[in-house]
This record gives structure tokens, C-alpha cells and sequence, in this order.
């Protein structure tokens, strides 16, 4: 397949892609896009199948862009090659590499988890900003969960910034989306116990047993957990905080609960 | 004192904010910016002398801006008023609120440092990224350090995106900057040990003892510790981790560390 060269500025396929930026058309039309070298050679690794890519070698950063390139075009990938300035419309980073995809949306339910003996889940609650949503996901990554399960959710895990945000983990590492009734009612039936940090909570985390099937539930940024989950959760739990009441945001509670849950599952 | 109206988009003191930004003038003027109504307030709080506070009705996003601006030229601040396209001018915030103040810069030395009997300090190495800057002293915070010691530092203190991202943080944590052979002599002097994170350590940082009188020492973000503190450092530790590699940035690693620390120091 060739590869089609794209310079003028008016050209649809750029509008598309600006648009995609956006959650409707990106709904509409199924697809996300993923930008830059690290992100896109992490959705190779993990068979996220690439639709489109977009490259212009003059934004290039390295030497190992073109490789890539043919990697995705072996996959299946429509290649297109853009002008400078034909890039600098559709990139969405700051410092643009040079490099954007298109892949289709997926969707995965509670039913589509595959758990070992013994879960760690992470489970969070209308999370706003798509920044603290992707840091999440590293945490998650990185202590080692084997799901993430987002609730009622308000950003969507195909946002940009989700996806940059995350350094690709969200090709890696399981989310599922779903409402909350329904993911307390599976957490239920599969016995996973439910952990939920809030700062009104009289137990200490770390003096709580993380060991065991377990869901940490954490709220979002603004309001904390909702009703619902400080009702049904089996333990509240907080984190001790010095300092400025508003110090520590939602991505770092969940890192600090995270490494904790490992730390003790680890002993 | 009146209150200066500037609409011109030419009046040099816009010219000057916008100056301020960088490094090499703001550190030449010895002044700094705070921006948002957050920040400033909490500067205040922390009797930081505001020099000069700008402000435009036009972005204000609540209520309580004018007891703020009264309070700042209670406090000797002086005062302008801005047109909604002259704040738009110097604001660098994405969404300003219509809020700015110039202060002077500090500069603390260890010698200026007052510790109580069993310090816990921060250490951190070169630190690049001035968000990544902002929320280790956020984290520090929050675990309740008594100071925050910046090595060798690449990007400084009083970088805008630091004074943002540190939420005011600025204001209250102790941070003193220095080189690295002279903290640690001083750490030396006064008995401190010095806990490095390091992923070739064979220690796991939770099972290092963390209480005592302790400095946590954090690499940079591209290039970690440095030989200097690797070889000195009382004892190296690592965070184990799961997932990609990457998955923890520098300032993830400091909350995890920190907050061992802190339960490990309340048993």
C-alpha cells in the first residue's frame, strides 16, 4: 500500500483528527488516537491494532521512527506522511515527535475480567481530570493490580490525555467501566473485599488489613467517594496527612494506598 | 495608595510579568510570581510580602477576590488593575483568574534550617520538570517533612510552574538549595542517614528501617542519583514494581518512599 503524502492544510483527514480530540466524534466514529514514539511502540507491543498513522519526518526526535513506521504498516496500518506544518495542525502534544495514530476504541466489561485466586483491584469513582486518570493507571501498572475498574465515569479512558497521561499503560493493564451498583454487586459475588479511602474514615490505612481479594475504591477529585460507596464498602480508610489540607490529590492517595496493599502482600 | 488601571498592551510592566517567566531576569530582579487566587492566598497566609498584585475583574471566578486584594494592600502590596486582554497578556495559566503578584525571592541556607531532635528530611537530586518539583513538595507536605533540600538544582525553586504545581506548598516547606557535597557533610555533621532510592539496590524500601533521624535522597527523572550520592548514601534502597518500567516517575517514587517513612515512624 502506498503511502499517501498530505501538505495542504485543508485536507479532511486532518479536520477528522482534530476532531477526534473530542469525546462525541471519537464515540461516533469508535476510534482514539495516540500520539507520539513511546506511546504508539507500546500499542504495537500489546496488538493494539493501529487503523492510521500519521508521521512527518521533520518532527522526528530520533532514528528509530522509521522502523516503526514499517512496523505498524506490517500490521496493517494506513500510512500517511505529512508536512510540518500539516503535522503541527493534528498534534495535540506541545513538542510534537512527528507521530499519530488512529486505533478503534475497545470495550471491555466486568465479565471479560480474567483474576487469579487471589485479586487486587484498584476501583475509581468519577475521576475528572484525564491527567490524574492516566497517573492512576501507571500506579496501577506499577504496584502490580490486575485490573482497574472505573466507575461512573466522567472522563473517558480514550481522552488523549489518558492515553499520554498513562505512558501507554492503558494498552496494558485491564479497565473496565462500569456503573457503581453494578461493580459493587460483582466485587459481592466474587468475595473481593472493598477498601475505601476517604478522610473521615477512624481507621488508619496502613493499619488495615490489605492482604486478601481486595478492591481499593478511591473517589474523585473534587467530591471524594460518593454515598454509595462510603455505605457499601466494607472498610473506610484514611491516609494521615501533615501539612496543607489539600496536599495530597487523588493520583497520589491512590499510589500511597497502592504501595501499601503491595507492601503488605508482599510480607 | 491608588490603584494603577493599565489597558495598554504596551505598558512595559506587562512587558516585565511576561520577563519574569524566565529564569535569568527573574533571578537578575530577585522577584518571583505567584499567580491564582489559591496561591496568593496562601502566600499571605505565610507573610510572603507581596510586592505588586495585579488584577482583572473580567476573570475573576468567585466572590472573595476583593477581601484578598484588600488584604494584599493592607499588606503593603501595591496595586493594578487590568483590562480583561492586559491580564490575558501576563497570565500564564491556561485558565487565568485573574489574579497575579510579584514577590521577592528567598534564600535559605542549611544553616538557617531548625530541626526538631529526629528530622525527616527530603532530599532530591536535579530535579528537572518543575511540575515534577512542585508535587514532591506537595508530598512532602503532606508526609510532614521538616525541610525539603534541593541538590545541585536544574530547574529553580521559583519557576512559575513550580509555584503552581506545589499548590503554595512553597510557602511553608522549608526548602534550602545547596550542592551536593555540601549536604552531605552537613547531614553528616549533624547525624543524619541518608536512604537513597535506587532501582539496582538489593534492599526493599519497605523493609529498610526508616525511623530515626532520616534523609530520603530521589534521583533525577532521566538520570537518577548520581555516583556521588550511590556511593555515599548510608544505605540504597528500591521500590519494587510490577508493569513497564517507566511506570513510576521521580515524584510517584518520593510519595512512596515518604509515606513508608511516615507509618514506619508512627508505630
Amino acid at each position: 500500500m502506498p503511502v499517501e503524502k498530505i501538505s495542504s492544510l485543508q485536507n479532511p483527514r486532518l479536520k477528522e483528527l482534530v476532531r477526534l480530540r473530542d469525546r462525541r466524534p471519537r464515540d461516533e466514529a469508535g476510534v482514539f488516537l495516540i500520539e507520539g514514539y513511546r506511546e504508539i511502540r507500546r500499542a504495537l507491543e500489546k496488538q493494539v491494532k493501529l487503523q492510521e498513522l500519521y508521521f512527518a519526518p521533520d518532527w522526528f526526535l530520533g532514528e528509530n521512527e522509521p522502523a516503526l513506521i514499517e512496523q505498524a504498516r506490517a500490521a496493517g496500518a494506513q500510512l500517511f506522511e505529512l508536512t510540518k506544518e500539516a503535522f503541527a495542525k493534528v498534534a495535540y502534544r506541545e513538542r510534537p515527535d512527528g507521530l499519530l495514530a488512529v486505533a478503534p476504541q475497545w470495550s471491555r466489561t466486568l465479565a471479560d475480567l480474567v483474576l487469579p485466586a487471589v485479586p487486587f483491584l484498584l476501583v475509581v469513582e468519577a475521576i475528572e481530570k484525564p491527567g490524574n486518570l492516566g497517573t492512576i493507571l501507571r500506579s496501577a501498572d506499577a504496584a502490580g493490580c490486575h485490573a482497574v475498574i472505573v466507575c461512573d465515569p466522567v472522563t473517558d479512558l480514550f481522552n488523549p490525555n489518558v492515553v499520554r497521561a498513562s505512558t501507554g499503560v492503558l494498552f496494558s493493564v485491564p479497565c473496565v467501566v462500569g456503573d457503581s451498583a453494578g461493580v459493587l454487586a460483582w466485587l459481592h459475588g466474587k468475595k473481593i473485599r472493598t477498601v475505601a479511602t476517604t478522610p473521615a474514615a477512624a481507621t488508619v490505612y496502613s493499619t488495615a488489613d490489605l492482604r486478601g481479594p481486595l478492591a481499593l475504591v478511591m473517589g474523585s477529585e473534587q467530591y471524594g467517594l460518593s454515598e454509595f460507596w462510603l455505605k457499601n464498602a466494607d472498610l473506610p480508610v484514611r491516609i494521615p496527612m501533615a501539612g496543607q489540607a489539600d496536599s495530597l490529590n487523588v493520583a497520589m492517595a491512590a499510589i500511597i494506598a497502592l504501595f501499601e496493599a503491595v507492601r503488605q502482600r508482599s510480607l
